[in-house]
């Protein structure tokens, strides 16, 4: 399996416009989770956990339009990643099975 | 909801059955996903990502037998936390339903 840990910056006051927009995405071939959070003390701060069957599902994500479309939309609220993490995920609760 | 990004180095060579440990755990009440991943670039490191209905769940678990027969057991394997970061997961894909 393959996994992302991000933490995104938003630009001041544009967090929340940003998490519905992550959140507007529909189910992606491949992806077992995809969690988005408030950092609940850096307001601007959100951070995203990805789980997927293998690192090529999650990169032909990236081709789907409501991706491609989710990505342009929310550059305008993006300040910056400010940490970007891969992992390689072993097992646990709360994984969908894959499609 | 209530979330935990953890990053634990477990002693030298001890990672693997570290991770096994981990994962032997059942469900637990409350926990709507719970992954562990290993680091892909630093040997000894692995992750974990929980996301929990309310940090109340999260806390209660910690007193479940099997919990704690895991982090008695865990100690001998770890080395040392080197990041723990508290979330406020909104939403996503891959959330288990609370029972």
């Amino acid at each position: 399996m393959y996994g992302l840990i991000g933490k995104i910056k938003a630009l001041p006051g544009k967090r929340e416009p940003l998490i519905d927009l992550l959140l507007e995405g529909s189910e992606m071939p491949g992806c077992l989770s995809y969690v988005v959070a408030r950092d609940p003390i850096e307001p601007d701060n959100l951070w995203i956990t990805e789980v997927w069957d293998c690192q090529e599902s999650r990169q032909a994500s990236l081709s789907l339009p409501v991706v491609q479309q989710t990505m342009e939309k929310s550059q305008a609220l993006i300040a910056g990643f400010e940490q970007h993490v891969q992992t390689r995920p072993v097992g646990g609760q709360g994984l969908a099975h894959s499609g």
